[in-house]
């Protein structure tokens, strides 16, 4: 007989049934050869002497493997293991814990093409100050309001209705309110079919980008530009052709002179606070971008995700409320209106386009949270949204022209910036003696983690230049960021 | 002077300042090439007395070009369009809304590869009955537990830090109760590096064939299989080939067959309450396939999207459960147990699968819903998670029989069934004389929308079933649903 003693160890706090231990613990035995098909377990009640356990457990374990088709009882003789099961080969008595790694031989190499650095959970425990990527400043969320609404369509009557259907472009009055919101807010003209509502901004250019792009296909970006659109693109296996960014924006002329050299696809571009370097671009070159568009059927993805944010005049309106026959896909998004975690986004473009890219979308993801989407159609129609994005503008302006005065004073000769127009996020560019890699430990160390998109490895060398967000800081903890910043660039 | 008392047109009501609806279309026409570059604007008195507005309003229109970069204030002389700007043809006066549709040259047919059959809110205003896909009856999710723990995650201390960060594979604490969770249900032995945690069952499957799957792999999926999942792996470029599914799931021979004859893969299975035929997996099939794993070094994804709802007996343990090298990536999610809304999921395998897996997430959807993950994890920790599973048990277990009684009684020589072990529908074979779509249409046409996944048409016509979600219907909806359906069948 098996050892059973030591085979079968029962745990008595560990909040599965004792019966159900023993049963999968016999259920492992059989499965891995130790136990042989047709052979008889040991009677109930040796077995509950052997391990120790009332003898009502043991019968109750055992009716569970002829329950689950792996014994069978006979009368009068006790419990076999059924003898149609395959003859397997005994095993070692190691077991090895299963999933600690997967074997190599078909696993690609790990993926982590990008060349911009980014925090993933490192460092977060012992800092004080965390600096982001130009987050929304979640203390401003408006939760009540979003519960409040949560709760509001819970006990409504139409949603068992609603979530008995799949709706693969979206909540049919999330879509309607976008709507709304997107043709008062950024002059366009759309409706509710050229709606798709997706996780974020990220969701939609990955969409956006599988519907249009073949492998093989050349695509314009900026240099640097969004680094995890970049690794989407290269996954898709777009070929990257890079143009310059300056104060104004892209380089249109550089543009024209690669659409002279060759069919390129699409262009991806941030034309209203480009990521990472916050730079809006300037009206001729809008115009400009409009006619190449036109001139040689380029596919544009405008990702505008952070628009509703602008604190030196009105947003400019997106490329995509100009005439451009079609061929602009607008990307935007309410995570930075309301907090990093509430990730819905859109996708707007022609409705064969916006189709197209549903079907796609519930590949990856059956349907978005139906209740959270309806309570934001709710904020969007009863203005709740529109007075949260007026509040939080005062208080994000005022942040960022704190942030720039500080920085300025503090790291005059440190570091460069333009004070961006809008957004959550100065683009510091950290003179060539000041190498951000260490910069960045320096003040990890002094308990401020620079957490926001930072560029100075491999080709980005000498960028040299992080995302500093400001809109999620006191004025107590900018202050003390400066100051620690200033620190670790002494060395 | 352009006719601009009808090229602007101020709507009073529209939500947007007037003067930004001046400036608006003003650059729109600037954009059309209908303003040209360096030409004056009228004078704001005369352009006040024009579109009849205060003068102040079109001052402020004019400022806010100036902002924007269109214009520029000429001291003594007034408002000017920028001359560098480039020189654009004028266009038609017949503004042309963008989005209607985009041009068709570059985009791929439309996608629909499914030959199965699904609805998305068609008819469901009219119909009195919805009968699912199996979803949980959301009359049952436990709203009140998910929104206080939403509050207190909310209220707590540790969200602005946990949100200033992205955790590539999910909310820590989420995947470490996730942990506990499997290891106390399903017998896995899994950490913490074994789970990322996604958007529903539906992403987890994306990313793991994202991560295993070149273009040309042959892969093995049963016949028929969970539709969706077969259309990623289409897009995927996967090679399929087809077993047999009976009473005791895949036929496992005929999959040994394929195996001797060609190098597979990955195998795609749904060993416990198969989608879409609710059969689950015999003991003997399971350890034959143990082997075969071992023998072929086949990968397996192996997707448990209903284990927890299992009525005759403890469920079956999965096969990640057993010895299999870290060849099994395992697949579930918490929306079969919350709500359709509720999306989320986790995949388990190899950490190295995981990471790879984790770092194409963030390509597809940046973050899951930080707060969410929060409240599911206190759900599990207090036990409230097992306690809403215990209550939906005993109601589905009966609700399951009471289905399967009335459709024997009422439909006896029209539907074939076997009651499955659980889940939470009955598939529904209808014999060839009762084509199941024009049953489909009928039963609509008297309120009763079968909205479950059909499979009658092209290779599936001889198929002629449906799922036939009982979980979310009353006792009264479910006598109703039958009775509609019986009189459908007869014409």
């Amino acid at each position: 007989m098996l050892p059973y003693q030591t085979l079968i160890i029962v745990e008595q706090k560990n909040g599965i049934p004792i019966y159900r231990q023993i049963a999968n613990r016999l259920i492992s035995l059989i499965q891995s050869g130790k136990i042989l098909p047709a052979s008889f377990l040991p009677g109930t009640r040796e077995m509950a002497g052997i391990i120790n356990v009332h003898r009502n457990t043991v019968i109750a374990a055992y009716n569970e493997l002829v329950l689950q088709g792996w014994a069978e009882a006979i009368p009068k003789k006790g419990y076999r293991i059924i003898p149609d099961l395959p003859i397997i080969k005994p095993r070692s008595f190691h077991p090895e814990p299963n999933f600690i790694i997967a074997p190599e031989d078909d696993v690609s190499d790990y993926y982590d093409g990008t060349v911009a650095h980014s925090y993933q959970g490192a460092g977060i425990g012992e800092s004080k100050i965390i600096v982001n990527d130009g987050f929304p400043d979640i203390d401003l969320a408006p939760y009540e309001e979003i519960m409040k609404e949560y709760r509001r369509f819970v006990q409504g009557g139409s949603l068992k209705r609603l979530m008995s259907i799949r709706y693969d472009g979206g909540t049919p009055s999330l879509r309607s309110s976008i709507c709304t919101f997107l043709n008062q807010s950024r002059g366009l003209n759309v409706g509710p079919d050229s709606v798709l509502i997706t996780r974020g901004a990220q969701m939609a250019i990955y969409l956006a980008i599988s519907t249009l792009i073949n492998p093989g296909d050349h695509m314009v970006v900026s240099n640097p530009s969004y680094f995890i659109a970049d690794e989407i693109f290269r996954k898709k296996g777009a070929v990257l052709n890079r143009v310059g960014v300056d104060q104004d924006g892209i380089d249109v002329d550089q543009l024209e002179d690669i659409l002279k050299d060759k069919p390129i696809k699409l262009l991806y571009i941030i034309p209203h606070h480009h990521h990472p370097t916050t730079v809006t671009m300037s009206a001729p070159r809008r115009i400009k971008l409009l006619n190449l568009i036109e001139k040689y059927r380029l596919w544009v993805i405008e990702d505008d995700y952070d628009y509703d944010f602008h604190y030196q005049n009105s947003p400019i309106l997106p490329l995509a409320s100009a005439d451009h026959g079609g061929r602009i896909i607008y990307i935007g998004s309410f995570t930075k209106i309301l907090a990093p975690s509430f990730r819905i986004g859109y996708m707007i473009g022609g409705k064969n386009i916006i189709r197209q890219a549903s079907a796609y979308r519930r590949l990856i993801d059956l349907r978005g949270d139906t209740i959270m989407e309806g309570a934001l159609s709710a904020m969007i129609d009863n203005g709740e949204l529109n007075r949260h994005i007026k509040r939080c503008k005062k208080i994000y302006a005022r942040r960022c022209d704190r942030a720039a005065e500080l920085l300025k004073t503090e790291l005059e000769n440190i570091v460069d910036f333009q004070k961006p127009q809008g957004g959550m996020a100065i683009w510091l560019k950290f003179g060539l003696d000041y190498p951000l890699g260490k910069v960045m430990s320096r003040a990890a160390q002094q308990g401020l983690l620079l957490a926001g998109s930072a560029y100075f490895q491999g080709e980005h060398m000498t960028t040299n230049s992080v995302r500093f967000g400001f809109a999620s800081l006191t004025d107590d903890e900018l202050a003390e960021a400066v100051r620690i910043l200033k620190r670790a660039t002494r060395g």
